[in-house]
């Protein structure tokens, strides 16, 4: 096993940091692999809000509902972008552009060329010793958090990742069977590797270091499906001319 | 450097293979190291189908209108996959799912989950000396690749992954100056860094080792925005359960 394999494996995401601030270096390098990553047709249809000021991190920390969103080495927050393809635009060319910009096949384009660059980002700081966590939930108040890092139209928040010196060694925590997720050929719809999953979570459930309870993962999904949330992401994004044609 | 970075920075989109199917240890070890990377509430919104049948991997290619997209060590398709989730709901628990399943805020989350799993994939797979590329234009005709693989309501191609072993070794593609990309604490619209990429990129397509054009990247996204693609993503999407509310 190579250490990319390795740190692909070990990774658990970090939610408590040391007070140590990311080196400029650090940034530097973690943005470049960021911007490394494979991206739709060249379009590279994001951008990355790095969140130094102290106001803004307690902004977005209380959106989340998690400290650790203001208290870690470095916070970037990843945005779907079409506004920087439309810089150069004359205005008809602007509202020819538009059809693609405002399609759900562009605002897919969109999450996954962010994605695929913010796993590059997690990689890098985990492969230097760091430790990470992804935040979707700045997406309980999308709103706020781009008026907090002043996004114009055709550019939305997505998703956070905090980074820092890790402050706790968390259990790495099960994934599915592999049977339940990769198929050959076709897809196959079975039960019995979620009931095997299920037997695993809840040991792991019972027993890891903190925060221990009974449960099962298809409980928690249910628990977690039946109720709506953030209904209001799809009119704010629409409002910013994502995902509306 | 460690290995991680240099993996990570070395990376070029492989679109000539040898002859050479992966080993199953391969697969397993990539399957694996999807299926660690991070994941929105434990959701794990995603499947992977790996395509061996050469008839599918022909419908693919036909799709996709790339020949490596037959031609290959081995090809994986990422699905966003609500289906999982559902198979021991009641059918009064999938009814309350369904705001959830069906809004864009879960969109997000399952193409979000799936490019971050795919990301591991292909440093995976390129840290073993395998190339890869991603093939976003299965989406050319989403409904025929849905077909191929035999996808159930609520379970979604988004994008192919080829790898194999590199039959060509093409130059690494510049990407945007960080200061296009990067910002701290607000975002900035500046136009500088894009005139000075397309000094960049002008000089990189007269001088690549093959496909020699005159072209500036703004011109390539102009052109590219202002031709209307894939305008049926959106009706299927929604006919499959997705990002309908």
């Amino acid at each position: 096993m190579n250490q990319v394999i390795e740190t692909i494996l070990d990774h658990r995401s970090i939610r408590k940091f040391k007070d140590i601030p990311l080196t400029e270096d650090q940034i530097s390098t973690i943005i470049e692999a960021s911007q490394q990553a494979s991206t739709s047709s060249y379009m590279m249809a994001y951008s990355i809000i790095g969140v130094t000021e102290q106001h803004k991190k307690e902004a977005l920390a209380e959106v989340s509902g998690q400290n650790y969103v203001k208290d870690n080495g470095h916070l970037l927050v990843f945005c779907a972008d079409f506004h920087r393809v439309t810089i150069k635009a004359s205005d008809e060319e602007y509202e020819d552009m538009l059809p693609n910009i405002e399609n759900s096949e562009h605002f897919l384009v969109s999450a996954i060329d962010a994605a695929l660059a913010a796993q590059n980002a997690a990689l890098a700081a985990e492969s230097m010793g760091l430790g990470i966590c992804y935040i979707g939930s700045l997406r309980n108040n999308i709103e706020k958090v781009d008026q907090v890092l002043s996004l114009p139209k055709h550019v939305i928040p997505l998703f956070g990742l905090v980074i820092g010196t890790p402050d706790h060694r968390p259990d790495r925590k099960p994934r599915l069977p592999k049977e339940a997720v990769y198929f050959e050929n076709e897809y196959k719809s079975y039960e019995e590797p979620l009931e095997t999953f299920n037997s695993t979570i809840a040991a792991y459930y019972l027993n890891r270091g903190s925060n221990n309870r009974t449960d099962s993962w298809t409980d928690q999904m249910l628990r977690r499906f039946t109720h709506p949330m953030r209904m209001d992401v799809t009119e704010f994004v629409q409002r910013k001319g994502f995902n509306k044609r």
